[in-house]
Order: C-alpha cells, then sequence, then structure tokens
C-alpha cells in the first residue's frame, strides 16, 4: 500500500473522533478527556493478529469490530461503561485503499453502535501480518468494578448467553466443520466466533450486585479458573448444565466428541459471574429484562483455588488450564 | 518461544505493575485509574514495528525504552504529566526468554525513572515482526495542555535541545556512515536515535507559557508544517540557527551534502514551541534551570500555513511535507 498517512487518517479515522471534542480530530499529539466528577477510569488493551486471532481475508469491517468488541468486552467485564478507544494498526503494504475504506466504515458503525469515539491511534507500515491494538477506556462510578477476586465460598456461578458457539465458529470455518450441518447453524456459529457481543448492559448491572466477573476469551474452563485462583475458593462446574445454542446442540448431535470443544474453547465473550444463591433470582430478571440469559452452572467452595467438574454424579478435578490459544500463544495481561 | 503467557506475565511484567493499586498486579480484565480532582486526561498511543522504527537486533532493553519514550514525549508536547501506560506485545516465536526478560528490565528500568507504571496491556504471537504498541495516560491541570493549533502571527518559533543528531543516528549504522567520523561522536548519534529523551519537564514548563508546540518526530520541517496548518499561520525558519550537536557538526564537516537530512530526518523527539516574543527570555531561562537550552529558529507570521526557510537572506518555500518516514510508510494520528 502507497498512500500518505495524514491524508488516509483524514479520509477514514478522522470522522470516527468527531464526537469528542477533546479528540482534536485526530490533529495533535495527544487528546484530553474530561474526568466526571466522582467517576474513575477503566483502561484495558489487547492486540490482534492476522492469522492468529482472525483470518486474514475475513471481511475488513468484521476485523475491526471484532478488535473493538473484545475490548469493550473486558470493560463489560469490570462493569465499566465504555466512553473511548485508541487503536495502532501496523498495516502490510498489499492492503489496499479499498480495505481500508471498509475496516474504517466498520470500525465506525461499530463505534457508533456501543456510544465510543476514537479518541487517536498512530498508523504504521509491517512487512509481516496485520497487527490492531486497542487500549479501551471506560467509566465507572467512584471506582467501583466487577473484580475476579470476589468469589465467596457459597457463591452461585452463572453464565450469559450460550458457551462454545465461538470454538465451533472457528472449527466451521475448517476442515473439522461437519458437512451435513445445517447452513443456518454454520452461518450462526461463524457469527458468533467473528463478531461477538460485548455483555456491556449485563456488567452494568452485575456491577454491584455480583460479587466477581470475568469474560469468556481464553476458553470457560480456564477462564473459571482464573476466578477460582484470584478468589482462594474452589469452583464446583456441572458441565451438562452449560447454556448450548440451537445450533451447538445440531454441531454436537453430529459431532458428539466435540463436546468436551465447549468447555475449551474460548471468544464467547459471554460473563461468567458468581453471586450470592438468594441474589440469583434478582440478577437473572434484570438481566432477562435486557434481553440477556442468565444460567447457573455452578457454585463456589471453601477451598484453595481449584477447578472441579461434576459428570453424572462423580466429582474431578480439571487439570491443566485447559485454555484455548487461539490457534498460537496467546494470554493477557490487564 | 514456547512458554506459558500467564507465567511470562507474572514474571516480567507484574512487578512493573505494583506502584499502582488500581493496576490489580495484572490479573484482572482492566485496570482502574483514579482520577484526581481537577485533573483531565491525556492519552495518545503510538506502534513500532521492527525493521521499520527499530533495528531487530538492537538491545531489547532499549527497544522497550524507545518504545516507552515516543509515547512520553506525545504527552510532553501536551505539556501534560504522564501517570500510566498499557502496552501490547506482538512477539516473534524466534524470542527467547533471556530476549524477553532483558525486554522487560529495560521497560521497568525505563518506567521507574519517568514515575510510570504498567496498568496493562497483552502478550501475543505473531509469526510477523515484532510490533509493540503503547498507550500512555497523563494528567493534565484543569484540561490545561499544549496544542499544536495556538501559533498566533507575530510568535518566536523555538526548539529545546538539538536537532538532526537521530537521523545521522540512523545513518550511522548503515553503509552510509562516514568512516572518519570519530568513535564518541558516532556513539553519540546512535545513542539519540536509539534512545530518545522526552521533554517531559520542559513540555509542563511550557504549558500555559508558550502559545503550541509538538514533538519532532516525522521531521523538523515536516512537523513545523502541522504548526503551521494547524494554526493557519505563515512559519519563517532560518535554517542556520538550527540548533546542532558537536558530534552532528562533525558529521557534516565530514559530509556537507547531508545537511539537509537535519531539517527532514525525524526521531529527535525535541519539542518545537512558539511563544510571545517578550516571553522567549523568561521561558529560555526556565528551561535552563531545567538543563534544556532553548534556541530561536524563525518566527510566525499572518499567513495560510505556509513554511519558508530563509538561506544568506533569501526566503523560498519549503514545498512537500519533507518528512521522514521511519524507513517505511508512517504516519500519527492523535
Amino acid at each position: 500500500m502507497s498512500w500518505d498517512e495524514f491524508g488516509l487518517i483524514a479520509d477514514h479515522f478522522r470522522p470516527l473522533s468527531l464526537g469528542e471534542p477533546g479528540a482534536f480530530a485526530l490533529t495533535d499529539d495527544a487528546a484530553v478527556l474530561s474526568a466526571a466528577p466522582g467517576r474513575d477510569w477503566v483502561v484495558t488493551a489487547d492486540a490482534l493478529v492476522a492469522g492468529v486471532h482472525f483470518l486474514a481475508d475475513d471481511p475488513p469491517g468484521l476485523i475491526a469490530a471484532k478488535a473493538l468488541r473484545v475490548n469493550l468486552s473486558d470493560l463489560a467485564a469490570m462493569g465499566a461503561a465504555p466512553r473511548a478507544v485508541l487503536m495502532t494498526c501496523a498495516l502490510p503494504e498489499t492492503l489496499d485503499r479499498a480495505w481500508l475504506a471498509a475496516f474504517a466504515k466498520g470500525l465506525g458503525e461499530d463505534l457508533q453502535a456501543f456510544g465510543v469515539v476514537l479518541a487517536g491511534g498512530d498508523v504504521v507500515a509491517t512487512p509481516g501480518p496485520l497487527c490492531l491494538s486497542i487500549t479501551a477506556i471506560g467509566e465507572a462510578e467512584g471506582g467501583r468494578v466487577l473484580r475476579r477476586n470476589g468469589v465467596r465460598a457459597g457463591d452461585i456461578l452463572a453464565v450469559t448467553g450460550t458457551i462454545g458457539d465461538a470454538a465451533f465458529g472457528l472449527d466451521a470455518q475448517g476442515p473439522e466443520a461437519p458437512p451435513e450441518l445445517d447452513a443456518p447453524s454454520r452461518d450462526f456459529l461463524i457469527g458468533r466466533y467473528r463478531l461477538p457481543c460485548p455483555r456491556i448492559a449485563a456488567g452494568r448491572i452485575l456491577n454491584g450486585l455480583a460479587h466477581a466477573a470475568l469474560d469468556v476469551s481464553d476458553g470457560l474452563f480456564a477462564d473459571i479458573r482464573h476466578l477460582a485462583e484470584t478468589s482462594c475458593v474452589d469452583i464446583v462446574v456441572d458441565p451438562a448444565r452449560v447454556p448450548l445454542s440451537d445450533a451447538a446442540r445440531a454441531w454436537l448431535a453430529l459431532r458428539p466428541a466435540d463436546r468436551e470443544r465447549i468447555f475449551t474453547g474460548g471468544d464467547d465473550y459471554e460473563l461468567v459471574f458468581s453471586c450470592a444463591p438468594e441474589d440469583f433470582a434478582d440478577i437473572a430478571a434484570r438481566l432477562d429484562a435486557e434481553g440477556v440469559r442468565a444460567t447457573a452452572i455452578g457454585r463456589a467452595e471453601t477451598g484453595q483455588g481449584r477447578l472441579y467438574r461434576v459428570d453424572s454424579g462423580e466429582r474431578k478435578p480439571v487439570e491443566g488450564a485447559g485454555g484455548h490459544r487461539h490457534g498460537g500463544e496467546n494470554g493477557r495481561e490487564g
């Protein structure tokens, strides 16, 4: 790609910043964001690499939206209200202006959908694959956030939505896909992988009602283990209660051996949370009013950070992280 | 590189977060930063790619420090006090633990030197070159920042430090280096390229006294043009007054034809600022007390965003951006 980066930014990215006067239309060295009294800032950053976190020939608008959404999902898991993002793009020379226009269009539509503005960033060239990094900035009342380490013995453990769709959605694009799978189920699963829905409204409801939360990105069991470890409790999960979509059920009917992918696959970006048993019905009703289903899948016990599963009444420790690696090595810092 | 990313983060990056309780030791989905009353936030992000912005075999600690410093330089140019950074690293599989340990050590030492903590980020694998992205977060009293668009007709235009060192420092590592150049000059120039010094104290002094500022990253003339364009004034620069280091003079004594590199090379990360003529002596004295030399190199006139140079009394427009491209395409958003 041979372009004038300043022109590119003016054409494609400047319009995405116009909701925030302090972004100075992306013409300055940095942006200024005023802090509302009593509100603290919640910040997170994630990187995505072509061929590792998405497919290089995925539609550019979807790549942009996914990069945004995985970051907003981290804010959702903390119960924060998203406000602005900064994005750096390392772009291969092979990309053309049409690709970039579609990328910026998808980003802009998604930013608008979530009420977030682009406050800054950087565009550079790379001889390697497309590499995106987004920092998401949210706000929380008086610094009150949903931490991972708040699970208490006796808590119910629950998830939003359905689990495992994204893992099958990834597989559905490769040679592992069962050819008999009906097209609507296949499309649904691929959509869940390509375009996760950050549970922002759910996170804000849970903030103050739930004891702990995180988003399912590394894999259900790996992520629940993070809750158990940081909270110093044992968690017991009933795999039979993990909620599945109709499409995931259709996949499993054809491929029963893939059942464990539900628990080890990642990228669903649903929330796992814990709460007092007496609060669960109220929380579930409030989430339901936002169109989000909550399903209890286990409980926490006094312990030392271990994860157990109960299959047909038999309790077994879950060994190893069982974590999804996005096709490569992957981890999360903050 | 085959590693456990969570272990890697715990070993190498967690210690860098411990100055900020709201970073939760990098164990949560996001960090919480409390806002001091009356202070707004200044945010900026830059990406650096191996082979484009630094050499892949540069010492890892220096790569980390440079990535940090180019971001802190953007905060300096706004007159903000740096507080925290988030960093995402896309790491090639070929890097080993020793490389990463040295990288984290260099980052940690530099974070400490600038009083900044690591508040979060992400570590992912890439089949391509090392790609780093840093978001820097600073604070400014009541949102008062140094903008680019504040140059007024009649202002003096000045720079901190010396200009052109980084361009020669880049050249000094390639076949263009004059073999007769003395080793101390060569080392000085390479050091200026590899490890820029963000002018944070200078920026904070200038904030409120100067009318506008930015940092010299794309090239002196290209950056001054940004000031002229965003401020809608003409700027006239006297190239003979641009301050040079002894090492840059030594280079030019051997290679007089390289003189234009002073004005078109980038990466010096000095500040260019404008101020009222009657304020310059006071500003220069305050900067001098911090060990920073300020040199007047031009003036602003009523106009329409053009840049002129005066050589031997003859005024000529400077055509084209004359911008440095870090060996590749590059630009800056925010």
